[in-house]
């Protein structure tokens, strides 16, 4: 399994996601700027990996600059923040880096002290997908046909990854038979992306077209959807990958399960609903980046947006590393 | 616009809808054989034109032949309906060239007669679209932002198209602001080929991915769905491109009308409801076939179900061209 981040306490790469498998790439992140480009075009993803990625790039950015300020430091996360608006680890990420500073930013080892913070972070991290895999296994009431979407894997997240993790947990433990894997368009995450890692670990997959999901349910053949989340409001509701409110409507409709794994660092405690959460628009012509240009030829207008808001009733349970949240209320972990 | 199929009375040429419109490149049918391999590689598509495509190509196969029986008319005419299970346009239009067959078989001049009912057959089917077109006129009840699926056009039909006849009949009398096209996954039929024929009629439109659909719903974007069909049953339930199923159920949760445009050619009365209708399963690589290779490397395990059934009860109504049914009870015309 590759690691989508390397740290290794000083300086830090990043696999480009958006050539992977295709090509596998990693990119040199030298500060904050180099952060910051490397959300925006989607070389690095994934909710909870754009917070690592994002506090690494602070604490590199810091422990080589001389003589700032904390008005310095506040000046970068309010630029970084702009990288990805939906995803709120990379806010999470940049507060908590920003407290960190504040408290030991006159000290003489700030260096030292900041680039372990970073570390500790990755590792805060990689120790919540664990625990939210465990706690995952509790959704499987029999063996399984799991269906997931984009990629809320290892490359999302380091360590086991949210839904993948849970995915994984349960194929080790007897309750996982296949997975069906939506490609995601447009940037294919589940095909590319998800398919790598569950080659990785030898769980058995098909990738289908994200419209066939309706039918497939209709045909019996999956028994539970585990997706992962950009954005939990304090409500439940969760912004993640497009087309996720789409999967969740028709698993409403066909009765079946529909859980979403996350950190607590993905909910955002300072709003109380999903109708708060800023929606990226991107570029239009995303659409036909991965596709061969020899069947389209011109200039057609299209729409993009990057995400949607899936309302907490359409959920059946958020699996975080405290365990599995079954009613809003329980959402009180701020 | 250019004609999806040419026929001059003796001689058959089709468009490649593989790979227009990146190219324009017609290919010649020469018979049956031909016919069937067209049809089956998809460079023959949508279910109206399937059955013009195949009459014409009957037509053609026998008024070359000398001494044959009505045995061999069954023959070619079995091994053509296998070339698409799910569209039944191309049984309807085989079982009418068998009942004309089997009338003026030892005519002296069965040759130019056959050749004519060939003309006769594509000039009902674009008849029926234009009678489509103003009977849906009726479903707009304010200007509006419309979404369709696929490719219910002219390409899929000759004449003004089905689902996007109405669309044009729409906006030529201000009903149609704008257009959202669905990609249509895997073989981007919403993005090449309905995005063309909105072009060439300065309709107003934008690409999306499929998946996107819920979310523009939310937002409150998207007035009506109108789709086509590649075969309804006596009860009303539609079979039409995977993902048709999916649009229906969020159409249905955000109680937005959900349209089916199709001639009564793609009505079959031997069957009483969805269930009994065959979903052709193509072979899972077509999914990488739009897609630009650099980006994936490994032989993936995929799965393509080509269409699906969307049962009566999420359609609001079906236009055809003697009028919009809006109870199963309404489908009496066999």
């Amino acid at each position: 399994m590759i690691d989508p981040l390397k740290f290794d306490g000083k300086k830090l790469k990043v696999l480009d996601q958006r050539k992977f498998p295709g090509e596998i790439d990693f990119l040199k992140i030298n500060g904050v700027k180099d952060c910051y480009k490397a959300i925006k075009k989607m070389v690095v993803r994934g909710a909870p990996l754009i917070g690592s990625a994002a506090f690494c790039s602070l604490a590199i950015e810091f422990s080589k600059r001389k003589d700032f300020t904390f008005n310095d430091v506040e000046k970068e996360a309010i630029y970084l923040m702009k990288a990805r608006p939906t995803a709120v680890n990379l806010k999470y990420a940049v507060e908590h880096f920003k407290k960190i500073a504040k408290e030991i930013l006159k000290e003489k080892d700030f260096k030292e002290k900041i680039l372990k913070e970073a570390k500790n972070y990755i590792e805060k991290e990689i120790d919540n997908t664990k625990k939210i895999s465990t706690h995952g296994l509790s959704i499987f009431k029999k063996s399984s046909n799991v269906l997931t979407y984009c990629n809320a894997g290892s490359l999302a997240t380091m360590g086991e990854g949210t839904a993948i993790g849970v995915i994984k947990s349960g194929f080790k433990n007897g309750f996982v038979k296949k997975v069906y894997v939506c490609e995601t368009r447009p940037f294919l995450q589940g095909m590319r992306l998800t398919t790598y890692e569950l080659k990785e670990e030898k769980i058995p997959f098909e990738v289908i077209c994200d419209n066939s999901v309706s039918y497939l349910m209709d045909k019996g053949l999956i028994d539970l959807v585990i997706v992962g989340a950009d954005r939990i409001a304090r409500n439940g509701d969760v912004a993640n990958k497009i087309g996720t409110f789409s999967l969740a409507i028709s698993a409403k409709y066909f009765k079946i399960p529909f859980y979403v794994a996350a950190p607590l660092s993905s909910f955002d405690f300072d709003i109380e609903s999903g109708k708060e959460i800023v929606i990226e628009e991107r570029n239009g012509r995303e659409l036909y980046d991965m596709l061969d240009k020899s069947y389209i030829n011109k200039a057609y207008d299209a729409l993009y947006y990057a995400f949607d808001i899936t309302p907490f009733k359409l959920i059946t349970g958020i699996i975080t590393e405290k365990g599995i949240i079954k009613k809003a209320s329980e959402i009180d972990f701020a």
